[in-house]
Parts: structure tokens; sequence; C-alpha cells
């Protein structure tokens, strides 16, 4: 028996489709993958891969024209591929927001205001081929407890804080539907921990591509390109990213993405990620 | 993409609004906060706090009219809040109820009877300016199972029992428009350890006030107020309570929570709490 | 305030019921149950059990025809009662599939191949009358990643395989509305751990029957029968099974449903498990 109760939906769809649009309520999504991925000589080169995620989001509005919200994300996979490099099994995310004139305060399990950057990774769940291009964007051990976002004639403006630990992050972002640059600082608590990241990014038809650079005050670089080719019935993807921190090799890669529609893809990469050969196949969902 | 598939409730609205009232089904609930908290000479004198929790429930009924239905409560949050003191990221709460002519019994993570009881707290989470004069209503490490509850004509009968522990609680209260009782006896598991609860309440227009009373048999009294007035606009609230319990001072702290419609308000308050002063300010949300 | 946003679903209904019929969306379902258990000679031998669960789960269909869809399954229950043996609060379970013409594959927290034959228990939540009887189905320690199911006049084929551990296990079933009968194999990783599955079923009218027998190439034999009948008010279900496992009695017990509409049942069994009495009394709910 599956039955949603709609009491107060009624009432929404009486009022019709406008009402609904006005945010007001609560609505779920999820997502899942499964497929196989290769590592080069691990104890098991190859394994199987899932992840199954839903959220449950809740938005709302005051009379004097606030929007806020709140969402909670469940989360199970058989790895270890949460955003934040832990398992969490179960509440995975949770995050609330607030949104006025004023912009966008959003507090909960967010991310420093420079984790947006980033470039391509291949295949349904990422062999990582990005990981170290990005390595380097977010400080070392940097993190957020609030975001404060605000956006107008395609400029976005982002800044975050980790209050206890005193890390404090800022990025701004200009964007058409042409390209985009982006310029990110982050600086954490403690001696030289600090970074400055440039993004780019151009869009011609099928083609895309993404570069990201960022110079860490401990004397590191982190660097990287994308570049996209959507032939209409799939995109290809191929990725190039480096660091100079000890003990990374070259990464580069090459992915495909077919959509079959209805929110099924089926995708794989392969690549050579700190001189490794991973691979990975599979197909993603969305509903 | 986020859909709700509607296969049942399709046909729920096709028989109107009242089947949907019939109370079957399965539906979503949610609330979120989010602030500052300030506590005098903590080692983080400021920190920020939130919460965001949903709830999904089930309701039915039988044939021959028995009502009954069962709710699991996801959460999380930064702090230590929950209700029973345990930081319980994930599933938080989950309780199962059935309901007839003979009352209605609950099982799952409930609470004595006598937890029902208590004085307001101030503040947009709460600075606990109420914990000690609730600290002994429901005894010493007294739990519970099972929660039997009647009401009729006003009054209202509730029962608990901890099966393994022995634990028992039961509470009656009278309440109309303006003013309402409540006396409450609570017995656990082990020597001395008994409560009886006074409780009281009046409102008249825009001012309301509680009181609690609670004799423990370990030789300790608990006891507390609140003043409520709502101007409209806004409600004030003062907060008065103490414990014989040694260790512990007087509490007294002054919130105001202004709701700014569609279940956004702001909040705060402040206070001394065992000496300690307390504050907090943010705001709540309810989807 | 309990509100469903329903923008997408606003436009499914107004493509009317069919639309809703194509699998596409995100629906919820739960059940829940609560009652007493007693077992002769425990350090409690009456104890409150109850279990509480929702699963949200996720359709959808590509465009050139495969269905697919993933779930994820909140559980809070007082015991250890979870399907695997773990007590999971939280999120309990999670699977993924896609299906097309080729059959359907599974991912998550899959069990074997062999995991769906059985023979009914008694009571509102089972006193384990038949764990002896299905104790060498799934062989030992055997478990599974990937299910592949296809059906086809009435036969089921469904394999199994545990990537990492080189499990792999078997079945087939053929069932009219008369009688059933099923043939399962399962190999875990390691010597003489196979064990070979016969079941059969019948159902004439009220009257209906199961019988399991398993042999285990570690020199032992599993085996027991079901008979229920279902008086139209109620259903009377005797179960007996045992096994050649040194350390283990015959088990047999009886039990009553009695479905009283909407969703909500009572029942109970009473039995013999391992020389031990055992029984529960309780009710179970659907929504």
């Amino acid at each position: 028996m599956k039955k949603v109760l709609l009491a107060t939906s009624a009432l929404v769809l009486s009022a019709g489709y406008a009402a609904a649009e006005a945010h007001s309520g609560i609505s779920l999504s999820g997502s899942a993958n499964a497929g196989f991925k290769y590592a080069e000589g691990a104890d098991d080169e190859i394994t199987l891969h899932n992840e199954i995620n839903f959220v449950i989001t809740g938005v709302g509005a005051s009379d004097n024209g606030l929007e806020f919200g709140a969402f909670i994300e469940l989360d199970e996979d058989t790895g270890n591929d949460d955003e934040d490099g832990t398992d969490n099994n179960g509440v995975a995310d949770a995050e609330a927001y607030i949104s006025g004139v004023f912009g966008t305060i959003t507090v909960g399990d967010v991310d420093p205001a420079t984790d947006g950057f980033g470039i391509a990774d291949v295949g349904f769940d990422g062999i990582g081929v990005d990981d170290d291009a990005e390595g380097l964007k977010n400080g070392v051990g940097t993190g957020a407890d609030l975001v404060y976002s605000y956006s107008a004639s395609g400029i976005t403006f982002t800044a975050s804080a980790g209050v206890d630990n005193e890390d404090y992050a800022a990025a701004i972002e200009y964007a058409t539907d042409m390209f985009s640059v982006g310029l990110g600082y982050i600086e954490g608590n403690g001696a030289d921990n600090e970074t400055l990241t440039v993004v780019a990014g151009i869009s011609q038809g099928p083609v895309s591509a993404n570069a990201i650079y960022s110079d860490w005050t401990g004397g590191e670089q982190a660097y990287g390109v994308d570049v996209s080719f959507d032939t209409g019935a799939a995109t290809i993807t191929a990725v190039w990213g480096s660091t100079s921190v000890a003990g990374n090799d070259d990464d580069y890669g090459v992915g495909v993405s077919v959509p079959l529609g209805g929110g099924l893809s089926v995708a794989g990469g392969v690549g050579s990620v700190d001189g490794q050969t991973k691979a990975d196949l599979g197909v993603t969902m969305s509903f």
C-alpha cells in the first residue's frame, strides 16, 4: 500500500498550479547509481558500486516575502564516496536557508564558498581524475558552518565562515551563456593555509571547457582542465589535472555519458589517476 | 526533478477532500531552526546552532473504527539537543499508536505520563531556563515504553509504564479555555524515587501564565512559573524557575518571538541559568 | 502543518491516472507493529516489542522502455529483528534496480537468490518457529551484492552473486494458482559450503501449505512445513520445522491473524522453538 495524504495538497491543487509554484510545502527527490569500478592492482580490481539517496525538502515564504527552506538527505552506498569523504549512511546531509533581497544565508552541513569551483570527473560515479586538480581549492582542513550568497546581473558573490575554527572563504563568479570566470580565496585556522583559486569556462555550441588553477601559501599549486563535446546522443568528456604536491602524478581520463530519457543514463570513464589505471561503467538514475 | 507519485492519491482526490480527511495515508511535516547561542564563560561563548527535522507519518482506520498510526522523525542538528539528551542524528524518534473508544495506546520512543507538564523556555532554540523547574517531574532516570491516554469533557488521563524497569507514571489534567490544572505522579525502579507534580495555567485575553511544583521523595523540590503576553505582533515571555537540588541557582529569563507568517518566526531570549548568563537569537521554520 | 508540494504531480494529475500508472515519481509506504513477546525462562519473560518502518521509493522509465527504481527503508525497532540480524535503526535497507526485456537486475542490500524460499512464521512479529527449517537455505555466511531475475509463463529464474566473496546462488520456481515448486542452489566461498533446497506449496480454496527441504554439503539437513486455513474472518497457521544441526530441537507453533480492515490486523502465535516456549500477541499496521 503506497499512499500520500493530501489534505493540504488538495487545497493547493484546487488553487491551481500557481499555488504550488509559490514554493510552500514539502517535496521529495532522489537519485541512484549502480555499476562496476576498476582499480588496477587493487586487492579487488573490479568492485560493484552503488549509491542511493533521497532528499526531503521543505520550503516556505513569510508574509513579507522572505523565502526559507531546509532539506535532509538520506544516503546509502556501498563505498566511501560521500562529499565529505566519510561514509554517512543514514542522514548524510542537512541544510537550512533563508533568502531575501539581502541574499541567501545557509547553515548546516555546508561547504566553503570555494567548494563550488571545479572541473568535471568522468564515469558513472567518477574515477577521481579531478581530485588532484581540486585538492587545494578549499585549503587544507578548512570547513564552513555558514554560507552567504548574493546574485545579480550574472555576478554571484559567496562567502563562508567556519565559526568555531575561524575558517573563512569568499568567491566571486561572473557567468554569461558563453563563458564564466571566477575567483576564490580561502583562509584556514593556522599559519600559511591560504589558497587563491581562479576558474574559467567557455561554452560554444556542443563544446564546453573549464579550467581551474589554485595557489596555496604552503608552496603548492594544483590545476586542471576539462573539455566536453555533446554529440546530441551522448556527451564525451576529457579531463587532465595535476598538482605540485609530492607523491602525485598527472591525471587524465576520458568518459562518455548517454542519456536514455526519463532520468536514466549510462556512463563510463577510464583514465590514469596518480599513475593507477581506473575505470567505471554503470547507470545513473534520477527521480 | 522533484515528483511525488500519486497513484492512490489521485483516487483520494477524485473522492474529494472528505476522503483525505478520513485519515488514511502518509504525510510529511518538518521544522528547522538556525541562530546563535551565547553562554557566558564557555570555551566558545558564541556558537552557531541549527536543527533540521522531518517527520514521516502514516495513519489509517480499521473497518470497526479503530484509528492507528506511526511516525518516524529524522533529525540533524549541530548540538546535543535531542529530547532524550543524546545526539541522535538520523532516526531521532519513532512512535506507533492505536486509538478507539477505550482511549489511545502509544508505544515506541515515548515519554512518561508526567513529561507533558512544564513551563515555557525562552529563545529560538531555548536557553534551558525551565530545566531546573522541570528537573524532577519525571523522577530520576525514569522512562516509559508504553503510554495510555483517555480524554473526555476537558479531562485528560494519561498513564505510562517502563515495562522492563518497572517505572510507572500517571497524570490527570482538566482544561478549559480559561484555565488548566494538572496532577502527576511518577515512581521509578529503586527506593524513594517518587515525584508528585502539580501544574496550573491561566489564559486571559493576551496574557497567559503557567506554574509547576514537583516534590520528590528524595527530599528535593523544583518549581517555576512563566508569564506570556501576546502583543499581536509578538509574544513576550518571562520565566522563573528553581530547585532545591544542591549546586543550582535560581533561573530567570525573558524572550520574544515574532511570527513572520508562512511558518517563519524570529525569536530570541536572554537569562541566567544556574548563575550563567545565556542567550540565543535566531529563526524557526515549520513546513 | 503537513503539506506535500505537488508542482510536478499537479501535471501528473491533469494528465490523468494513466500518467501516474506510468511509474514515474516518488512514493511513500510504511508499516508498524506493536505487542508483547513471551520467552520462557528468559531474564525478562515478557517484553514489549515494536517496529516502525517507512520506505521512500523512486521509479522511472527511459525513452526505450527500461524501467528503473530505487528505495531507502527507514527503520526503528525495540529489538534486534532486522532481516540481516543486525539492529540498523536509521537506514535499514536500500536497493536499486533496472528492468527490461532481459529481466531485472537489482543491487544494494540484496539477499541471495535462495532467500525467497521459506515457510511461514506465526505471531504478529514472529516467534522464529521457521528459523531452523530455513537455517541452511542460504548456506553458511553466504551473501549477495547483485541479483538477476527473469519471469515468464509462471517460471521465475533468479541468480545472485556476492562479487567480493565469490558467493553464488540460483533458484527456479514454477507457480500456478494451485501449486508452486522451486529448486535453489547456493555456493559460498570456502570448502563444502553448498546447499540444495527444494520447496513446494499448494493452495486449495481456504487451505494452503508449504514445505522446504535443504541439504548442505557440511552434512546437515533442515526441513519444515506450514499449513494455513483462512476462515474468512481470520487465518490460522500451523508450522513445524527441524534441523539436523547439533543443539536444536524440533520447532512447532500455531498462530492466528485477524485482519480488521484499513491495514490493521491483530495477530498472535505460540510454539516451541528449540525446546523453549515462545509466544507473541500484538497488532500490525500498514500505510
